[in-house]
């Protein structure tokens, strides 16, 4: 297997955008492939994360289209995967493999959703297919709905008051906000206090509205190509280091939602591939959809013991400077949450702060990143581990 | 690279179906693992193609339950690829990249769908978002609106009169057929004559009812492996010799639809993987979603000169004893075409043919075959070739 690399990286803002999904995997695909100093007719393969482009725009296997946009030829495979809130992720380790085996030199790999033009009436109905139809939904679960409950059950099963942890939970929103005010493509860029969570509005019982990140529009695309030819091309090639995919079934198949095993099998592959522990990431972008999802994700990964993950974020530990920064771009609650898009944000912002180009919001000295999608209701984790 | 076998198959009969479609996707994929001689946790990674889960049963994401199904641990990643109608045989594509590299010794892979079961308004309107959302949805274009263009252009471009262009179009259909009625899992096993089609409703000028494949519901499933390993579980493993995808954008985009630039595109690299030409095909199972369709998927795989592949249809040489037996399951026109399922199903066909069960529709010392699934309007092509 061939060492891989990210040339270049692209992204869209994050946010309300009156682009259509193709259009706004072209802005970013275009920025990757120049940034990687490359022109479209370099690129040998494609792959789009996309989930709701059907129920979005009425457009199904989208990744054609995404490959024509800018001007691709047809002997060019376009192959769009799904894994819903994971599907970027997922179709960065189907890019990666391609590089790897030596099939392909230089492969483009991006996703793109618009989740926030849809409103949210009609994006809750839809994200909520994420959860298994048979089991779940017909029960009128939703994604709220599901972290409300590890949220209770994390309280309950490590003996942390509600309040207490409602407060841990306020912080990783406020760190992000404070990260995301940083961000300029990021959607939300306005710093926000406890307070400002614990007086909005009640969503799903604990979690609040501003425990909850935003439906957004947005894309984001990276270019990978072998070690040999990376360095020909850029000057600071980023490489995969480890790369980890789980899978869930149903919620009630799961002895403990607090801890998802699907991360826990993702993060070990992830980790053992790259010959790392998780002492050794300097700084990881994780899927805080609701702030509950990062405090669980921040343990599933390794960074704190399980049950100590929202003690850690109370002192600090998970702020760019503290021992391991999570979340530096914003996270989903402030960069924003395009659902197809995300893991490729995810690895948008390790790229970049592991080439040391991320301003105000830059972890110093970072060398070693890693990300971590989650796909419904727990149902999909994707772990990469990036280098410098 | 290593060479990719496939150890076993599995389906499900084709037609109506009162099983979701992760428990069709579980019973085809059941069959194909035991007949593998194996069990569900010798299966490493899994790949599902599935089209229109969201709106059939309100199941996004589908892959990770579909592994769950059949009792599979959270460390075998789980991956939904969708590009439209071709969608199994790009998650085909997939599973074989991640054998061939290495990565994984023993892949699952299949499609599921349900589109006959939600009906035929709901699954016309949803399969018409497999056309480009901003340049043709909007003008009112569906499948069979597109391929009645592809004829009426064909008949003038090839100086065909439509009258006789329909009766051999008829004769596509009534070979189909045939084959179908002597395939125990097709949803059709009745044998229609040209009449039946000439008589039949119109759908799209020049296409009539009998012209279209139906909406199915069903699926289908194999397990790739190593040749080392393929020999050591069955007596007839079957390997993949060559593969190919290509990709189109929107109609409005390509110059002659007649010739699709993406299936020459993608039969080229298949073809010059395996080392071979059209002339080593022995047996193919091509998209014939309408009659049409298989005419020019014909020519578009080398089997017949452009504008002869009507000609061949008429004289016999696609049926089975002909110079190149096509669609001797039965094809998408009387099998049936659960979309997501399709590529999984051609290759079943294949497979069985290669090894010399298929009863009264075998293709006597067919060695060769190949599958050619086509997505959307034009715009995703899979070829594969398999050899014994």
């Amino acid at each position: 297997m061939r060492k891989v690399a990210v040339a270049g990286v692209g992204m869209t803002k994050f946010g309300l955008s009156e682009k259509s999904q193709v259009e706004m995997f072209a802005e970013a695909a275009m920025e990757a492939i120049t940034t990687s100093n490359l022109k479209p007719k370099d690129i040998q393969a494609v792959f789009v994360g996309n989930v709701l482009g059907d129920f979005e725009e009425g457009q199904m296997n989208i990744a054609p289209f995404c490959a024509a946009e800018i001007g691709l030829d047809p002997s060019v495979p376009a192959t769009r995967v799904e894994g819903a809130c994971a599907s970027a992720s997922v179709a960065i380790r189907e890019a990666f493999i391609w590089v790897a085996s030596g099939f392909y030199d230089i492969v483009l790999v991006g996703g793109t959703e618009r989740a926030m033009a849809m409103g949210t009436p009609l994006a809750t109905r839809t994200f909520a297919m994420g959860t298994d139809s048979r089991y779940e939904e017909f029960a009128g679960i939703t994604f709220p709905g599901a972290f409300a409950m590890v949220a209770h059950l994390y309280s309950v099963k490590y003996g942390i008051p509600l309040a207490k942890l409602k407060e841990r939970m306020a912080l990783v929103a406020v760190k992000n906000h404070k990260n995301g005010a940083k961000n300029p493509l990021a959607q939300f860029q306005k710093e926000i206090t406890v307070e400002t969570v614990l007086n909005s509005p009640m969503i799903a019982d604990p979690l609040q509205l501003f425990d909850c990140c935003p439906f957004s529009d947005g894309a984001a695309a990276l270019v990978l190509t072998t070690e040999e030819i990376a360095k020909k091309l850029v000057a600071k090639p980023v490489y995969i280091l480890g790369i980890g995919q789980g899978s869930n079934g149903p919620l009630c198949r799961q002895k403990d939602v607090t801890r998802i095993r699907a991360r826990e099998a993702a993060a070990r592959q992830a980790y053992k591939m790259a010959g790392l522990t998780p002492q050794d990431i300097d700084v990881c972008e994780l899927h805080d959809c609701f702030t509950i999802a990062e405090i669980v994700a921040s343990e599933g990964l390794g960074f704190f013991d399980f049950g100590k993950g929202s003690e850690a974020v109370e002192k600090g530990e998970t702020q760019i400077g503290g021992r391991i920064p999570i979340n530096p771009s914003g996270g989903l609650k402030a960069k924003g949450h395009p659902i197809g898009a995300t893991g490729a944000a995810q690895a948008y912002e390790i790229v970049k702060q592991l080439r040391g180009e991320c301003g105000e919001r830059q972890v110093e000295g970072a060398k070693i990143g890693m990300t971590d999608t989650l796909g419904g209701d727990l149902a999909t984790i994707v772990n990469i581990i990036y280098g410098i």
